[in-house]
């Protein structure tokens, strides 16, 4: 059995692929959830919705969020009423966020989560890090900001200083991704190319979590979410550089401390010394369904070779 | 001044009349919330919707809900999902009620309507009749339905027998409605032609509504619903054929027991006889602005006529 841990966009590209070549009882994806916040008073869960949109094939690959085929007549009914616009609420996007607010009046978030996963067509097991929760705060040049005024509302482009995850130190990890730690079938956890700041510290931040990660025998394995010193997607890139961190594998196994036993890199990366650490180079970018299984087999393969 | 009491799509045409005709610091328009409850977690007021909806022009004139030109994405969504598809709310009217949500935690139902109207560019006093719930629960043949069970669900085919408003008996008639009353340029009280048991007798039914209207000494004055047996829109006449009741100028004097001063009927009643009751017989079908201006003309110039 597998644990995959995923944020936003190139997490779900890979997770996707490991959903195309690992059956669903052999591999469970555990989302961030230090993204999610309240807008327009529905509970936002925007890396969730990107992994079982793009699970469910139903994502708008283009924009990198949201559904493909997505209409935005609420959002112009709500600027007509003065509403919020800044965070786009498509109309169909929308039921999602409907239904979630609805069930988690007598659910817990990895129950709705299932649910939601369930009726999208979605049969591999999709859970959130926490039910309980976690909300990344920034501190930028411009003082604190709430994750996504610091994402969306401000596209990211306040200078970042450090980021901390309000209420991890609470909050208690997930049943799914309790399970899959104490699963004596599991095989490997592998660290999806999403954002290693904002979308893979928030779940090592959760109590116990870590240490559980550094205590278990089997490998850990992350994909590199940059390639020749960018990020494919987003400001991964312009994020390690504020905090000091190059944008290479070098600096990727730096910022994991010592958590990786392997890390897949992209050729375009091949010259960076690592130091300590098992190396799978490849080609990283995942432009269709065809690399994202690739990835995630040589993925898969390179972690099993590490036992 | 002018009280107008309204329900939904019939009073909702005379409510624009009124507002074509009057200024907006000489009309205010009370709207029942006995059809109001929560769909897929969010606050709908249908009658209040459609009073707004139709006096900014906005409104689906032939289907006589919701908006025109609306979209049906997030209804599509939600299907996908498993939820509720039985009541219908289009893109755009889901602003309405997100709003509405947002703001009930901190303001009044009245508040709340004044905002929304505001932003609709409505300039006359639009209010629910209280800012506490009343909620119709219809007995039929089928046992007691919660009224949009009966209403849409049901699409009003079990026989009716009768109706109660629960928490009308504590809920306070709201500000405006109140001050309406006891405002000393109040010349005339206006009963929309909407459906006289569903619309008019929730707004009738709060705590001293009914007492207060037959202790002013300004006319009051109902505008049939009703053309040669028949309703222009919706059960009404089914309604009250099923409470034994003819849907006429005088089964709807006996039903109002002596509250109303005149009635304004349609030439196809005018041979009806309706004793103690003053009659302005005039076309009472609104099919265009020009109608509705007509019709409210006339009818406040007969409500002058009986001070």
């Amino acid at each position: 059995m597998i644990l995959a841990l995923a944020g936003g966009v190139g997490g779900a590209r890979l997770a996707q692929g490991l959903a195309a070549v690992l059956p669903p009882d052999r591999l469970v994806i555990v989302v961030n959830t230090g993204d999610d916040f309240e807008h327009l008073g529905f509970p936002i869960c925007p890396d969730i919705d990107t992994v079982c949109y793009t699970l469910a094939g139903i994502n708008d690959a283009s924009q990198g969020w949201g559904l493909a085929g997505e209409s935005w007549a609420f959002m112009d009914a709500i600027a007509r009423l003065g509403g919020d616009g800044w965070f786009n609420l498509g109309d169909r996007d929308l039921a999602t966020h409907s239904v979630r607010r609805m069930m988690l009046e007598s659910h817990s978030l990895s129950q709705v989560t299932a649910h939601i996963a369930g009726r999208l067509g979605i049969a591999h097991p999709i859970a959130p890090m926490s039910d309980d929760p976690v909300r990344s705060i920034v501190d930028t040049d411009e003082g604190e900001l709430a994750f996504q005024h610091y994402f969306v509302r401000r596209r990211a482009e306040p200078r970042f200083r450090s980021i901390r995850f309000e209420g991890a130190d609470r909050a208690r990890p997930s049943p799914a991704l309790l399970a899959a730690l104490d699963d004596p079938g599991l095989e490997a956890i592998i660290l999806c190319p999403s954002n290693p700041v904002l979308s893979i510290a928030p779940i090592l931040a959760l109590p116990g979590i870590r240490a559980r990660l550094e205590a278990r025998t089997v490998p850990i394995v992350a994909v590199s979410p940059f390639i020749g010193g960018r990020a494919i997607k987003g400001p991964a890139a312009k994020i390690m550089d504020e905090l000091g961190i190059p944008a290479t594998p070098a600096g990727l196994a730096s910022w994991y401390g010592g958590l990786l036993d392997g890390l897949v890199i992209d050729r375009a990366d091949a010259d960076d010394v690592v130091e300590g650490l098992r190396l799978h180079i490849t080609d990283t970018l995942m432009r269709d369904g065809d690399d994202r299984r690739r990835l995630a087999a040589e993925t898969l393969d390179f972690a099993r070779s590490l036992r």
